[in-house]
C-alpha cells in the first residue's frame, strides 16, 4: 500500500485537520466529524446536508459553502457515517426552514439518514431525504438495494442548494433535488482498483489490459470486465448505457470526472469523446465538469454523468458558488 | 500502459480539443497548440504567456484568464513546444505592453523561449523572461542546468498576473515574477511512476515500500530513494531541504500539490503535516492551495512548495482571478 497516510486508523480524522487549517470557510468538527459553514446556519433558509464514507472527495466535504451545501459528515473510508453525525449536521444548519438530506443510495447511508431525521423530527426539526440513484451500470450491488447513487449527487448538491439560497421552501427544494437525479444518469469505468488503508491490498485485481465497465465508487463490480479499448470505444460503452435509459437530446449538463488516480490531461481527451459521442446523437453540451468531483481513492478511471437540463436547472447551475471545490460566479 | 487515450500521437491535440470544447473562457488553437483568453488580448495590459511540455496539467492551459495567463504553449508530454509556438503565443496576447515569458527551468524551454523572444523583438514587441527555478531537491538535473521549475511557477503566475491586471508596467510585472521566485522553495516525492503515453512504459521503477525524495516533474531522479515513510516524516524530509534555503518566518503561502495520481483525502493529510511542521518552525501559514495544480501524468506522489509573502504578494495573491483551475473573488 503506497499512500500519504500516517495510520489507516487515523486516514480521515487527520484529514479533516487538514480540511479545517486550508479552508477558513468552513467550521470543522474534527472528532464528531461534522464540516458546516462557518458562519453558521442562515436564518429562514433550507438547510442542505449530505454526507457518506470518505474517499470520495472533494465530495461531500468540498461542497459545503455558499450556493451548495450547509453541512457534510463524513465516514470512515468507504463506510456511511452514523446517525449522530447526521443528526448534528442536521441541527447545525437548521435555520428554522428545515433541512434536505442528500443520501446516496448505499444501504449504510440511507438507515442511517433515516434515523438521524427522525431523531430531527423529535427535536422539531423538519427533514426530507432525497436518495441519489443515478448509476445505470447495475440495477442491484453489493451495498445496494437498487441503483447506486454517484456523479449526479454533485448536480443535485448544486442545483438544490442554488435553489435553497433564493430562499424557496423545504418542499420545492426537495421537488427539485428529485427532478435533477431523475434527469441524469452515471456510468462509470475502472482502469485499476483502488485500495482501502484499512485493507491495505487492492479491493479487487485487474489484468494488464483490463477496464471493469460500470465500476462502483467503492470498487464494486460493474457490468462485466473487459480489454481495456481506446477512449472512443470506452466512451461509448458508457453512453450507450446512458442512452438506453435516458435519451439524448436538448441541452445537457455532462461531467467526465475522475476516479482520484487519472490524470486531467486524459480527461480532457474522454470530455471530447464524450461531446462528441452526444452530439452526433442528438444532445447538445451546454454545461460541463472536467474534473475530480467524486472520486473512489486513487483508482484509476473515470465516471461519467449526464443530467437533461431545463431553463430553470441551467440558471440554477449557473448562480454563484463559493466551496472549496466548485466556486464561480460570485 | 493504462490510459485513457485513443492513441500515443493524438494525446496532446485530443486534450486540447477536449478543453477548447469544455471551456468557452478559452480560445483554443489545436493545430498550432496556443490557448489564449477567448476575447483577445486586452489593450495596454502587459501580457503574460507561459508554456511547457504537456502532462502537467492544470498547468499552464488551466491558468489562462483573468488575473493570470494571457496565453500558454504546451510541447508535446514532457516536450518542450517549438519557438513558433511561443512567438505565435506572444503576439496573440500583445496589447501593446509588452509580453512576460515565464519559464520553466528546463534547458529546452529555456533555449525556446528565448528565440521566441528574439522573434518576438524583431518585430517590435517587447519580450521579458522570467525564469522560474524554485526546486531544491537538485542543483543540476536531467533537462536542466540550475535548478528545476516546478510549483512556485503557479505562484508567479498568480502573482504576477494580479498585477499585470492592474496596469503595472512590464518592468514591474517582471520584477515581481522574479521576486515570487526568489522567495519560494519546491520539493516533490514520488510514490510512483509516471507512464509517458509514447514510451508506454514507467520512466523508472520504485519498489513496493519505496519512495523517491526529491523527485523532478518529467519523472527525473532526485536526491534519494528511500523507504516509504509516515506521512509526517515526508513532510519533514521535504520541508528540511526548503528550510535548508529559506528561512521559516512570517506569512506564508504554502501548496500542498498532487502529482496526478494521488487522492484529495492524502493531500489534505499531508497539508495538515506541512502545517504543523511550518508553525512549530515559527512559520505561519497565512494562504494555502491543496490539490493537483502542477502534476506529471498519473504519478502517485506530492510537491510543496513554499513561498515567503508580503503585504503587497498576499494582496496579489487575494485579488480576483477566473480561470479554468484557480478561481475566486470576482
Amino acid at each position: 500500500m503506497k499512500k500519504l497516510i500516517n495510520s489507516p486508523e487515523t486516514v480521515v480524522t487527520e484529514a479533516l485537520e487538514g480540511v479545517a487549517a486550508a479552508h477558513p470557510s468552513l467550521s470543522v468538527d474534527v472528532e464528531n466529524k461534522v464540516i458546516t459553514r462557518a458562519g453558521g446556519p442562515t436564518p429562514g433558509k433550507v438547510g442542505l446536508v449530505s454526507g457518506g464514507g470518505s474517499g470520495h472527495e472533494p465530495l461531500h466535504g468540498g461542497f459545503v459553502g455558499y450556493g451548495m451545501l450547509d453541512a457534510a459528515c463524513p465516514g470512515e473510508v468507504f463506510t456511511s457515517p452514523v446517525p449522530d453525525q447526521m443528526l448534528a449536521a442536521t441541527q447545525a444548519v437548521n435555520g428554522g426552514a428545515g433541512v434536505l438530506h442528500v443520501v446516496k443510495n448505499y444501504t449504510g447511508d440511507v438507515l442511517n439518514f433515516q434515523m438521524a431525521a427522525e431523531m430531527a423530527e423529535d427535536e422539531g426539526i423538519e427533514v426530507v431525504p432525497v436518495v441519489i440513484n443515478d448509476d445505470v451500470a447495475v440495477e442491484d450491488s453489493l451495498y445496494t438495494a437498487g441503483r447506486r447513487g454517484t456523479g449526479a449527487t454533485v448536480f443535485v448538491e448544486k442545483i438544490a442548494g442554488a435553489l435553497a439560497e433564493e430562499g424557496a421552501g423545504l418542499a420545492a427544494v426537495a421537488a427539485l433535488a428529485r427532478e435533477v437525479n431523475e434527469r441524469s444518469r452515471s456510468f462509470g469505468v475502472a482502469l485499476s482498483s483502488c485500495v482501502v488503508p484499512a485493507a491495505g491490498k487492492p479491493t479487487f485485481e485487474l489484468g494488464e489490459a483490463e477496464a471493469e465497465l460500470g465500476i462502483g465508487i467503492h470498487g464494486e463490480p460493474g457490468r462485466t470486465r473487459a480489454p481495456l479499448t481506446p477512449a472512443s470505444e470506452l466512451a461509448a460503452v458508457a453512453l450507450d448505457a446512458i442512452r438506453a435509459d435516458l435519451p439524448i437530446k436538448g441541452d445537457l449538463l455532462v461531467m467526465v470526472n475522475g476516479m482520484g488516480g487519472t490524470p486531467l490531461i486524459e480527461l480532457y481527451l474522454m470530455f471530447n469523446e464524450v461531446r462528441k459521442y452526444l452530439e452526433a446523437h442528438g444532445g447538445h453540451v451546454a454545461r460541463n465538469l472536467v474534473g475530480n468531483y467524486i472520486t473512489s481513492l486513487e483508482m484509476q478511471g473515470f465516471s461519467m454523468t449526464v443530467c437533461q437540463l431545463t431553463d430553470t436547472l441551467t440558471r440554477l447551475w449557473d448562480a454563484p458558488v463559493d466551496t472549496p471545490a466548485l466556486r464561480w460566479g460570485r
